[in-house]
């Protein structure tokens, strides 16, 4: 049996975060845990795709200056987000003269790129590597769907893109007492034959429970180890297809959550099946999760962020949806 | 200074190439290095998408049945290419069953998936790492410029997406004496302020030159110490720029080539400034440079694959095109 699973004999400290998040998530209900909130998502540009560059630079930015370092602290800075050609990122990054890794995973890469940072930092290739990921509702939904101007009808299955981002710094050292990835485990491609682009929910599902599956099977694990385990964005719709699916397999979730569920309220805020996109997990991770963590209310968490790889091409050519989840987990002690 | 090389005390194996190439690429001055040649591009599908997909699949078997492997050999996967969201990647490694990451680094991709590869393997997180990008003439050309139906005339300046697929097999060990990775340099994002996409080489030499620079300044090193520093797709007018800034800061290349130079003879085939693409350095470096390394033809080459960071939006919204460089030191001893 092939082990899927790394365990850091030196724990990954996660020493920062920062987030960013825009109107619509800062009236939602995790908003008093973001660093910066936008009151508009143009955020002062003129087109969606360089607010999205704009709301990038300046969290990298911000968590720069929240652990009181500079661009050439950074050994790696690895950065990924949902446009095509991950433009909101490269663009964003530019003026920061850090060796850079563009990543894409779909609303997974904040976890391909715990994943790879953890990895290259325990190797002892970097000190120190910034990880940040973003969505943009608007050039989200403009570049995989439908003019926002055209004001579609959504489908009860659809999920509402996160504008935001967030990101963290991850190091071999920290004089402070921090959150800290003990384990990961990197996800294989799963596709269950789904291909409606309204329920990426269902195309995510069975990748989630594969991934968490190989991780406590790796470790020896039964659910109840962590207090949380919480997928990235398979929303509500997502979540029921996950807790069917593993019951099927005798795993019973005392602890499951999803980023895209608590990011907004559903009972007040019109977003369907709840939050996806990049900035989905990375804004939930790097602002709530976090600091909830640190204050012990969860001690040990399963973050899966999850991806549905696709785009408008392989949609309208009738191909089914791949998808993959990766599993990190962070502990406090 | 910041020292961004880092040197690989147990150098990275490079086990195992295969290549796949299209037909125009077949019929250029390196088809005899190619494992498979492409007659029809299409390659018996409905789609250029899907022939590309096809590519990818037909090259990741046929690299593993060269080097005698299944997929449960191979601890990560790590690929890209062109395409929005990756898909050509993402939909051919889905039967693998392997862990994956999709990567994008424009037509630098392969270098960074070789960097990021290196990495894990030196960290000890992996002892066997599948590497490749693809990149396809019609499916780029269609997504990045113009309907291939419409038959629009090219500029003097612009490059021919190489259509075709090169992938690596990193190891720690092997039986066999094999090309080995030595060192690495990861690029920064560099813009000069070129905004035209028809001269991708003009926006990509700043980048290649940053990179060559950094490596030979934080190795004490001077062009000559390589028998070959090859760049990914400058193509002949990128590489103009490339020597004319290089001479700026007083370095002459007395052994500088280009994979889009080389992949075609300009003379006989009409591809403009020469070969681009995600496939174009990783197709170069897995046929021709692979076999001419272990025949010792080159015993020590410098690989520095070079991307364009842009994608249509971004041009459309007159956006200058950001460009990264990777360098890989390769050696045979």
């Amino acid at each position: 049996m092939t082990i899927h699973t790394k365990i850091f004999k030196n724990p990954i400290k996660i020493v920062e975060t920062s987030s960013i998040a825009g109107k619509l998530e800062s009236n939602g209900p995790l908003s008093k845990y973001f660093d910066i909130k936008l009151e508009d998502n143009l955020y002062g540009e003129k087109s969606w795709e360089s607010a999205e560059i704009k709301i990038i630079n300046n969290n990298f930015k911000n968590i720069l200056k929240k652990a009181k370092l500079k661009s050439k602290d950074i050994d790696y800075l690895i950065a990924g987000d949902l446009l095509n050609q991950n433009i909101a990122s490269s663009f964003a990054v530019k003026d920061f003269n850090i060796p850079y890794f563009g990543i894409y995973g779909a609303c997974s890469t904040f976890g391909e790129g715990l994943i790879i940072a953890s990895m290259i930092i325990s190797g002892g290739f970097a000190r120190k590597i910034l990880v940040g990921t973003s969505s943009h509702f608007c050039s989200a939904e403009k570049q995989f769907r439908f003019p926002l101007e055209f004001g579609s009808q959504r489908t009860p299955t659809s999920t509402w893109t996160v504008t935001g981002h967030g990101c963290a710094i991850l190091s071999n050292k920290c004089e402070k007492k921090v959150p800290e990835i003990k384990s990961i485990t990197t996800g294989k491609i799963i596709d269950m034959g789904i291909n409606d682009a309204n329920n990426m929910g269902a195309a995510m599902a069975p990748a989630a429970l594969d991934t968490i599956i190989t991780h406590l099977r790796d470790l020896n694990l039964s659910t109840d180890y962590y207090d949380l385990i919480i997928t990235g964005d398979l929303g509500h719709v997502g979540q029921e297809i996950l807790i069917k699916l593993a019951l099927e397999k005798k795993i019973e979730f005392k602890n499951l959550n999803d980023c895209g569920i608590l990011i907004f309220n559903r009972n007040k805020q019109d977003v369907q099946a709840g939050g996806s996109g990049c900035a989905c997990s990375a804004v939930t991770f790097c602002s709530y999760l976090y600091k909830k963590i640190i204050t012990s209310r969860f001690k040990k968490i399963l973050l899966v962020p999850t991806g549905a790889l696709m785009n408008t091409i392989s949609i309208q050519q009738n191909q089914t949806i791949p998808a993959i989840a990766h599993a990190i987990s962070v502990e406090f002690n």
